[in-house]
Order: structure tokens, then sequence, then C-alpha cells
């Protein structure tokens, strides 16, 4: 932590800072400018995390030098982390290959769900995405099909081998989503629920962390923090998009977020091209920006019927135009160094490399 | 719901939309300009909530006439509310009086915070507030006394009389918190936390509502309406500030937002200072101008000694500086056309009026 | 400046960091903490702004210890600056007195500038304002009558006693627009045209500039600074309401930036309401605010017939409207421990004083 | 045009209303829901560009329905726009080739020039960019060496054979720039000085316009307007990152953007991947997301020893990682259906394709 006191300090108040800094088990060093006075602060940071230092009388600006978070970052791991799904599944995120995640918004019905299944396999995707519980921003729209939908998730999971992801919204859903998904979602919205995330830091299962509307990268891994500081260091970060003045996106990509994040963490980092376009004609182009920018997999929206769809029908594609972005997607993937599963006319997706 | 079409917009794609727009419930109404045709939905735009219009071939732009929440607009009520706190006390938010709300950001003992509300009392205080679960970027920082809080917020309620507000952040706390406090409070980063406002709305208790630091003026409405749904109409909104490009504050409150939810809505409206500034210097000047804007009440953090704070300490006044505060605010709650109490040479805080 | 270094920084890396700081006239100062090296530097900051230390290997950050900022700094000026306006009006910016400068958006012809020009008079104002040179959003919309505006301001201020405020758009019509107007106004648009700041600087006439719309308070003083720097003193700082997510008012007020100018700098700092509220009935309000949270004056939008108004019509007040603003603001001014002139029965404006 | 009516208007204001937008010169065709009434104007919305709807008394809310863009609109034009540069040489922008363009930030001096021209023509760059004169936030930094850099980026042009972009700040230097440069560049923070891009549509030389930090893609659309509105019709769209509350890139590249631009345009659209990422090391992701999204072209600064420069040095690339840049990128361009010149082992660049 780095002190700039204002330029009419007194001794008196330098040697109270002094003093608080020392109190909390650092050392200091005092160096004087021509026009400010510094107190550099030696040790770590986290022991003057509670002192309200600016309100201190004579301090001017308190600077932090080292990052909050710990566990999260990338020197505190010998190599990247890859994180694995599910018991009996081949599939992994953080590894050579592109990870691509695909389903429904919402599970709405058994056939709906079976079918985008199977079509999303054979396109090359190794996760099932599908909401049990939805989170919507009006009380009077469509909020999932709750346990059932578990249910559905597990019974197609059984049926094509794809690992499940889905949603857990409430510190007492935790138990009942764990007993079916392979991965638990944690909602751009709840980034914050600090409860939440210390409760799925309990259990042995990936989350699967969305970016806040308003979190910077940093926020993004204290929250990461709060789950592995529980003991649970499987977690995957998810960029979907930040708030910005521009409406012409349902929200703005942070496409610089994912280099940050692979520079800042060991933990991978996969993209949400459909919430952060709002429309299926821009998830495509976002998608491909995502992989060449360094993202280790995607996060797609897909439904049989897009408008019939209870949920972002508006963003999601359906099943010709995920094989289409699949398709293209392959010479991307290749491009920025990774393997991807590809489309094979037999119907079992098989494995483009450069 | 009025939908425009695409300039190159077919006849087969216009029977297809209005042919989804009136299975949904509506009549539709078609008009043919010179460069787009438009096609006017008639009745609840409720309806269309779930459907996907702008997946639809041809739709160019989807824009709805009405706003998305009832309970909360002004419209649906006779006349504002006015939320009575506590079933014995005298407090009410949103009446003729500005309802200033102060104390600690977290309770940390007995002693601080009796010290406090009997200072803020006598200052003119007409809440205490004081945080017994806190929600905490970093997992590392101080969290809260729990239940321990709550047991002193309610001994120190006895022995002042004022009421008391806290947080709730997980729908498991709901009745252990409504078992002590008067008014539960939902935190900004909890706003869109859909399953605590739903379970807030099953109770008979005021709800003190924090925006969210990117959420919208309708989305903070909307948040409400959650809450209203159940059944619970006395929600109490509070701006705090959002988050922006600026950070010469910790936060940008958005004064504009006080007269704009006065327009929309019958519910009374507050302001945090506090979290706004972000440093104690700050929080009077943005008092006065919540107050010049119409707001119905404030909520100031205050501590015996802010340098102690194990948080907020940065942005919260000690009490002399409150007492400064309350003195300088009664002319600006005049100007604006309210009463205030304010501080007695006695201790006990009289009423300032035009 | 304060360079942190990367973790596995090395000890060529180090003395290349600190040669190239020394060889650009500052001292250095290297500390060794247990996780990181920081290197001091003891000087002024500007000898380094020039050089990229970021790119220099094993550099993690880097954080200025002095505002960029000289003459525009607070601690420069032994006192508050008071802008004197005109050579025989009594019409100051920065002292006692609320300075409200009020008109219509757009010079439109005579009659309407001097009908408005009246009537803000006797309500108060102490300057007019009124656009020749239109900036506007599309080329086909009103760009104003240009000098024909300029000598009709002229008039209207030979008639009333009012100093005018125009704005002016190009360094072509700096000589142009200086030649009629008593205070030249910078656009939000063209806050960082350094070009027109520069030649603004040559002047020695008031510059009122108006914050962009996603410029911080430290780039409005960097370009406060442009124009101070080439010899002009008179610099009026003008908050305008910046761009961010939210859509419910034109712009959001920065209402904390007010009294963070007030700390950062000795330049006065007014406010526009109109173009923050973009709707007339948001104009007062957010004048009151801005008067309780310090600011020095207001410009206020004002036409005769805002329906008529050919640009900001939705944001202008009639002078009826006007005038119930500027009674309702003195309580405000008072409380905020200024005076203001106040509407008289007999016409000539008076003083409101506690 | 579309207006709602507030809930409770009277018949008398709806014919105001009515009255207002058929004396503009459109038809009205009046809707009665059950909640509001609806007024749909029929005919071109530019009509009514100058009349205040949203002050006319029963107004709640003004949605347009058509672009405000005409010349720059995708419908405009039979077919996507290729700017062809300069007169003699095979330099287009917008055509199947990604065109790169790549220099100094600053022209320094004459070697530092010339040698980076011949590394980046060697590499695959197709024109050098280099600024003569600078907009910088501080008055007391480098701007730049004025005419003797344009004469510079002359020679240089003449030896190797690549057209020269530069900035151009100043209505008055337009003249003198465009006796010069092959490309006038507007910046991001010139973006709305109209009286600017007024007087680049007077020439026929192409115009290369940055988005301004808090620009919407419909600004950015109207200020392109306002170049093609004179009659100069070659415009070249340039993304650059916007302001938002993320501090961990310099800017953030708005990504999604691309796409948006590609459907509403027919203009090229090319990044700037140097600005949006303000730090060496995150330039090349992002030119490889950009041109992922479809760019039709890169800008990138390039300086023989980044830490030498006078500016942005931060964020410059050295030769040799301008080289590795070009060699990685050319398989992102061919997987988004484009070729590119590549680097050749005996100096003279070739090109990739599919």
């Amino acid at each position: 932590m780095i002190i700039v006191m204002r330029p009419d300090v007194t001794d008196a108040q330098l040697d109270h800072v002094r003093e608080r800094v020392e109190a909390a088990g650092m050392r200091t060093h005092t160096s004087r400018g021509q026009q400010r006075v510094i107190v550099g602060c030696i040790g770590d940071d986290a022991l003057l995390e509670d002192v309200p230092l600016l309100s201190l009388p004579g301090v001017e600006s308190v600077t932090p030098v080292l990052k909050p978070y710990k566990l999260a970052a990338r020197e505190f791991a010998a190599e990247r982390t890859i994180v694995q799904i599910g018991d009996a599944s081949d599939t992994v995120v953080g590894g050579a290959e592109l990870t691509v995640i695909a389903g429904p918004c919402a599970v709405e019905g058994e056939s709906m769900l079976r079918q985008t299944a199977h079509r999303v396999r054979a396109a090359g995707a190794r996760m099932l995405r599908g909401g049990a519980f939805k989170p919507r921003t009006s009380p009077y729209a469509f909020r999932g099909l709750g346990e059932h939908a578990l249910e559905l998730l597990a019974d197609v999971r059984a049926e094509t081998g794809l690992p499940v992801v889905t949603e857990v919204m409430d510190t007492r859903q935790v138990d009942l989503v764990a007993g079916y998904a392979d991965v638990l979602q944690v909602g751009a919205r709840n980034m914050q629920n600090f409860s939440l995330l210390s409760e799925l830091g309990r259990l042995q299962r990936p989350v699967l962390l969305k970016r806040g509307l308003s979190a910077t990268v940093r926020e993004l891994l204290m929250a990461a923090e709060y789950v592995m500081e529980q003991g649970n260091r499987d977690v995957i970060l998810c960029e979907r998009g930040i708030r910005t003045f521009e409406t012409s996106t349902r929200n703005t990509l942070d496409i610089g977020a994912i280099p940050v994040l692979k520079a800042e963490t060991h933990l991978p980092v996969i993209v949400d091209p459909s919430h952060a376009a709002g429309r299926s004609e821009l998830v495509a182009p976002l998608a491909f920006a995502a992989v060449a920018a360094g993202a280790d997999g995607l996060m797609v929206e897909v439904h049989p019927r897009p408008e019939d769809a209870l949920s972002d029908g508006d963003q999601s594609l359906d099943p010709d135009a995920f094989d289409g972005l699949m398709d293209r997607l392959a010479a991307f993937a290749v491009a920025a160094g990774r393997t991807q599963a590809v489309r094979a006319s037999g119907g079992a997706a098989q494995t483009a490399a450069a």
C-alpha cells in the first residue's frame, strides 16, 4: 500500500498514519519529495484491508501495490487450471481443445431438450446448458420448470453422454441442483451474491461464474476467490458482456477482458456471445472474436425453434445456424492454436486441428 | 408494443408477425408508411413478454408502449405511499417530514452502537442503521457479527426508541432478520437477487431496496415489483450511486433519478450519500443535493471514530460532523417544502418547518 | 510517480527503469517488499510525461503522485478565482451571489431574443445565453443564424445590460465571436478540441468550458489548463451531465463533481441542468440540487414558446416556468450560504440573502 | 415517428399534437389502445427533426421509426463502398484483402519513420500512419512536428510506395494536410467537431473517422453523414474502444460494433487495437478478434523502440512484434474469408488466401 499525503500534512498527522499502519503489522518507509510526502507500507496489503486510511487526517490518496486476490492469481498456481467436468466424461475446460457448451436458455420440456442435445452434440458441443431456475427481470415472465427441468437434464445426459450445466440462484437450491448438475452456474446478477458463492465453495463441483453487468475484472476475480477460499478450486470464468452507454447490442462484449484474465489468473475463461449480442445474427461474429482473443470455450444458446422460445428467443440460434457457426468456428480455433470438435457426416463429432 | 418491419419485408413475414401477436391475445393494426410498415399491437404488452418478436423474420425493431411495472407505477396508486415503520414508532418514510436514517456501516459492538444511536437520535435521525451481515468484495474482510449484532440492535432500539434497519443477504436469513429488524434492507449487489426479493414479498415488513450499481431506474422499479407482487407493498427505494467511468467519487450519485422516480412511482425514495461519496467530506453536499432534488429521506453512515471502523470508515461521519450536517440540512429541507427533525439543546430532537 | 515492478523482475530490468527515470531528471528511491519491488520517483511527475514506463520490461504498474494540472490546481492560487464578466457590468461568476445565466438554446430571431432577455433579467438572471453557431448531431438540423445572431445578442445586451455568452465551435470563428460576446463558450463535444482551447487561451475574455460527455473531472481540469497555459486565467467550468447507461434522463448530472471540483481547483463551477435533464419538468429539481451541492451558478435554457423552438425545445422552460424556478431557488441559495438576485414586482431584480 | 400519449391525455392535447405533426408535412394515424393513445406519423422522420414533440402537453414518449442517417445507411448504396487510396497505389479499404495500416503514433524524425515504414511494408502493411499534429490531454506533452512531419511522410511515401494517413485537428490545417496526405484522419476527440467534418466533406480525399470515446454507433454514422452530405463519400469508420467503467484496458474495444456497423452501413470498418489495448501485449489478441468479427482492416502503432517513443510508447509494438502479429494474423484473415498481405522471405509482402 502506498499512501500519498496532502501538501499541507503536519508531522503529527504523518506520525499518526505510520502508527496505524505499523499497528496493523506492516513496516513503513517514508519518502519526502519536493511536493508530497509518501508513506510506503511493506508487508501484505491484506493487513490493511479493514483500515480506513483515507479517513486519516492528512491523507490524499491510497494505492494498493498487491492484487487483492490470492488463490485466483496467476502467480499462485504452477500451471493453468484445467477443469475436469463430470466423473466419467472426457470434457474439460481450459485444455487444448476449445470447449463449446450449447443448449436452450431454459428447459421448456423433454422433447425440445432432447432434440437440442442431439443436434449440438453432433455439431461438436461438449456440454449441454439449460436453465431450470431462471432469473427474470419481470416477476410476470416464465421462471423455469424447477426440479422437473433438472430431471430432464439428467435423463438427456444419460442418453447423450453430454455433461450438463445449469444455474443455481439461491443458497437453498444448492444441494438440489448439485444432485443433478455437473457444473453449477452463477448468473451475472448473482456474481456478488456472496452467500451463494461461499456455499458453492463448499462443494466439490465445478462452478461457472458469469461476470456481473458492471463488475470489473478485479471484482470477477474476487468473486472467484470467494468460492476458492472455501476449498473449491474449480472455477470457470465467463465473460458475457458489460453494461455501457451503447444500446445497439444487448451488452458490450468486453473482448479485452479475455487476454487480461489470461494474464491475471490461472483459471479458464469462456465467453457467452449470446447474451452480449442479444440478437441471433450477431452471435457468430462475437463467437469468432472470442476464440481469436484466446477464450478457452464458448457458451451458446440454441433452441429448436427460437421464435417459440419462452426466454431469450431473440438471441438463440436454431440448430442449423449452430451447425453453421461450428463449421466456420473450426478455422478460428485452429488459428488460435486450439483443436475443436467438429461436425461429422456420421453424427459423432470429430476433431479439427492445425 | 410497436413493431417496425424491415424495408424488404414480405407479405408472408408480415402475416406471420400478426398471427403471432394475435395468438398471444392482442389485436393488431398495420400502418404502411413510405419507407416502413408498422404493426401496432393493441392490448396488454405483458401478453407479449415471452414472445421473441425480434427473432421473427422481417422484424427490424420492437418498442414497448406500456411500462413493464404495474403495482409500482404512479398511476396504480391513488396517492403516494407513506411507509409506516415499526408498530409503536412515529417514524414514517414518504411523509411531510424528511426521514433521516443514520448509524454505523456495521455493528461492531455494543458500546459503539449505543453511543452512535444516542448521538444520531439527538441530532434528529428517526431510524438507526447498522449491518449484521455485511457483503464484502473480499472474502478476507470483516463480514459482520451476525445474530449477535441483531440482538444489539434490538437492545439499542428498546433504549432509544429508534426503529432499526439492517441488511438481509440470503433467503435463509430472512426469518432471523425479520425477528429483529423493523425494516429489511436489500443491498445494491442483491437488487436482482430475485429469490430474495420474492421471499421478502411474503413478509409484512417494510423493505428498503437499494439500486444496483448498474441498474436502470426501470430495473429498480421491476425489483420493487417482485416484492410487491408477493403482497408486500411497503417498499422504500434508495438511490446510492451508479457505476460510471468517473472515479473521483466512489460512485456517481444519479441525482436525476430522484425526480424521475417521483414521477414514475408512488413509492418513497431516499438517498444514501455515503456510498456515492466514498469519502466523508463529500457526504454533506450530496445529502443537501438529494433533499433539494426531492428525496423523502437520507441514509447516512455515522461511526464514533471513523478511523477505527471495520468497514466504510473512509466515508463515515463522526457524530460531530453528523451534527453539522443536520444543522445545515434543515434549511434545505424547508426550502424543499419539508419539515425536518433538528438538534435541540436539551437532547431530544425538535422539528424545523417553514 | 511510483513504479511497481513485476514479481519476477530481474536486477537488470530494475537498473534499466532507474536509469530511464534518472535520465529524465528525477531521483529514484527503491523499496523492496516481500512480494514486490517499488521504485519511487522524486521530482516533478511532468518530467516523465513522455516516458512510456509501462513499456519497460519488468514494470507492472505506474501510479502518478502529483496531479497533472498546475495552473488550475487549488493549491496554485492564493484564493478562489472570481471571474469578472464584461467591462461595464457588475456580473461576476464565483462570488457570493449565485450567478444565473439564462436564454434560448439558439438565437432564432430578434423578437424572441428580446422577449426572453427581458423576462430572464426581471427574474434575476445576470447573463444572457444564446447560440449563434449550433453543433447538431444531424447535418440536416438547424445550425444557427451565425453572425446575424451575434449582432442580435449585442443589440439586446445594449438594451438590457445583460452580458452575453455564446458558443464558438471553430478556431476560425474565434475573432468573430470575440468581437461580440462577453464570454466564449466551449461546448461539451469540443472540450478536447485542443486547437480551439489554445486559441481561446490567447484572448483576454472569459471562457465557459463545458465538460465533455465522457470526460473525467481530471480531463476537464486539463482542458482548462490548455486555456490557462496560454495566458487566459478566466475559465468557468460547467458540469452538464455525463453519458452513462441510464436513459431516463438525457444525461446523468454528476452532482458529486461539484464538491470534487471545488476541492481540486480555484476556478468557479456552474451547472447546466437543462442538458442533463433533457425534459423541462426535470430542470428545476436538478437546478436546486446543483445549488445545494455548492455550484457557483446555473445556465438554464429559456424560450418564449418551447414547443416552437428550433432546438432543445424539449428541455427549455417558458418564461413563467423560469420565474417559478427562480422563486423557489432563492431559498436553496440562501441555505447554501449565497445570495441570489430575485424577481421584484417592479421588474428590476433584487437580492435575497440569509 | 411514433408518439405515445400519457394516460390522462385530453382530446385538445391530442388534436394539438396532430396539428403540429401535420404542419410539418407528415400524415398522422391515431390508434386508441386500452391504456394509451398512439399517434403514428407517416412520412419522413426528418421533417420532425426540429419539432420538440416531448414538450407538447400530453406526450409521454417519442420513438423514431427511421434511422437518422441516409447517405451512410446500408440501404442507400447498391453495394459496399470500397475506398481507393491514393491515385497510383493499389491500396483499397473495404475489399477482399484485409488492409493493415501501421506506423508510429507520431512522426518523431526521419530515421525512425523510414525505418518503421520499410519494416511494416515488408510485414504486409498497405498504408503508413504517423501523426504530425498530435492531440494530447496535457498541454505540456509533445504535440508533434507539424508540417515538417508531413514532408517526412511524403518523402517516405515516395521511397516505399506506401500511401500515408495522418490526423487533421483543426479546420485551418485542412488544406495543408490535404497537400500531403492520402487519407485524412479525424481523431476520437474530434468525432463531433462538426466544422471539421464539414470542411473535410468538401475535399475529394478519403477520411478515416475514429469513433469518439462515448459516441454511439448511431452518432458515429451521423458524423460520417456530415462528411458525406458535403459530397465526399469516401469515409472509413474506425472503432478504437469506448469509455466504460473498466480500467484494466485503456478503453473497452466494442467488438460488437463491427457486425452492427457492417449491417447498418455500406462504409468500410477498420479497428485500432492499439488505443483500445493501451499496453502492447494486448494488441495482438484484440487485432485477431477484430478480424474474426469482420473488420475490413486494422491500424496498429509500431515504433522502432517503443520505450523511446514520445507518445503512446506503452501500446506500440516494435517491428519484430509487428512481424509476429502479422504472421499469426494471416490464419485469422483466411478464416474470416479474406486475403492478407504477408511477410515474404525476400522482403516484399505476398498474399495469403484460403
